[in-house]
């Protein structure tokens, strides 16, 4: 039986899938993310082994953080790699081709084809950083330079705070996982969940922290909106765990803000952001994809 | 001998080309644009009817202002026209399969065949208002909705001043030609241009005019270079004829943004950005390559 497999590379868990030739996934496995250059190889090659046991791989497709390029993963700091000939090594060991894409990129790929191909599509991922994939015919949107979709940092305020990228006011100084994290304050696995209940309960300083999030996802949605005309924009990433909350705050910012403003309105941006379903993983899913 | 018609239609000129099948441009017309439906409906086919002598036209395109869907335009203010389906009328009185697409998108489209097909690329027409085209693949990313490449309604500063469009500090109020007349506030053809001389002669007022467009420009490129990555931003359209001064000041302003942001500096944005010959016409070009 041949299959494809893709593999999503998180800074904690490393998921695979196998697909068969109607796309449909076979088998998934889990394992453990062990940090740098040959501890995420040793974690990717033996999620591929067990779902090759019983099956000719025909392609497989590897999702990671990082900057990618010609199957190089450079600067994956949250998986302790530097510089990682991804796609020589996993092909070198397995002897199938190997695709290497960002794991936004193949994210975004994976929410299309769960989703029915609608098109154009954009995949935001609220993570630790604020980025999106965008899928146009099919096709994950890549650019001249791998840097489409690093809308977390458009400035969209110039009296903004400061963000580590060097600009003043990005998106991600609002909305980003690490800015959530830094202005609560507190040492906890879940500051997007704290903030929610607190703010819910009447905390001033939640309240600001959480109408800031809502309010750098709402200009990112704006973003996409306006330079690539998704028809649908999917919320995903760890921040996005919050889950219905954050989404009907974002859903109402952008209803309020096009409120005063006819063309806004037209373009109906409310009716278009979903929320990633909790327990989709479509990284994985995307990889396998981009195998074949 | 055969070729394809391509018709740029402008608030006071209607230009047209015809191209052979290797994409040469084999003649040109240019005709003053008379107002209304009917008047830009006779216009457009005086223009075609002059450039059809003589050849078998396979095909039109036709780009216009105004939204455009299935052939019809709606909205087009400059022009005078509440709605036409123009596809349907040229074609019943030329006989040829009719394309009608936004001016921008056709000349974006134009852009990149002149370039030789570098791509993505982005045409960033800086004219009454400010909207890109962006060409992926070969072809106009069009969106969901029509409104890809709309990035001047983009909101870059929560304080800055009201758009026309309901939101507040937009890229158009930085940077549009409408926002710039009204500041300068004299009646003038050439608002851009004198703002550009009393700046460089010392004008206080015509300094912060200069600078807000400077800056508005440069935020139209940082998103269109996040969100989409092109490999070139080609600036247009009649503010930007203004010209090198422009082009100088907007990478100037890019260089100036990217010194304190590793991450942007390595984006090299002052190197994409470009200046549309002065004498280009890409509008009916790329107008005559959709009709292919």
């Amino acid at each position: 039986m041949t299959a494809r497999v893709g593999v999503d590379v998180g800074g904690t868990k490393v998921e695979a899938v196998a697909v068969g030739g109607d796309g449909a996934v076979l088998a998934r496995v889990r394992r453990d993310t062990i940090r740098g250059e040959e501890g995420v190889l040793a974690s990717v090659l033996a999620a591929i082994g067990s779902l090759a046991e019983g099956r000719s791989v025909t392609g497989i497709g590897i999702g990671t953080p990082g900057q990618v390029q010609g199957g190089i993963v450079r600067n994956a700091v949250n998986l302790g790699v530097t510089s990682l000939d991804l796609a020589a090594a996993v092909s070198a060991r397995s002897g199938a081709p190997v695709r290497v894409e960002n794991d936004v990129n193949a994210a975004a790929l994976g929410v299309h084809a769960m989703r029915g191909g609608e098109a154009p599509l954009a995949y935001l991922n609220l993570g630790t950083g604020i980025a999106a994939g965008i899928v146009i015919g099919g096709t994950p949107l890549r650019g001249a330079d791998g840097t489409a979709g690093e809308i977390g940092h458009v400035p969209v305020d110039p009296r903004g705070r400061e963000c580590p990228c060097g600009q003043r006011g990005c998106i991600e100084t609002l909305a980003a996982g690490w800015a959530i994290a830094a202005r609560w304050g507190r040492h906890t696995d879940h500051p997007v969940r704290e903030v929610f209940a607190a703010a819910a309960a009447g905390d001033a300083r939640a309240v600001e922290i959480r109408d800031d999030l809502v309010r750098g996802a709402a200009a990112a949605v704006r973003v996409l909106a306006l330079a690539v005309d998704p028809a649908v924009v999917v919320l995903g990433g760890g921040v996005s765990r919050v889950g219905e909350p954050l989404l009907s705050a974002v859903r109402a910012e952008l209803r309020g803000s096009a409120a005063a403003s006819p063309f806004l309105s037209s373009l109906r941006l409310e009716d278009r952001v979903e929320l990633l379903p909790p327990d989709a993983n479509p990284g994985a899913l995307g990889a396998a994809l981009l195998a074949g």
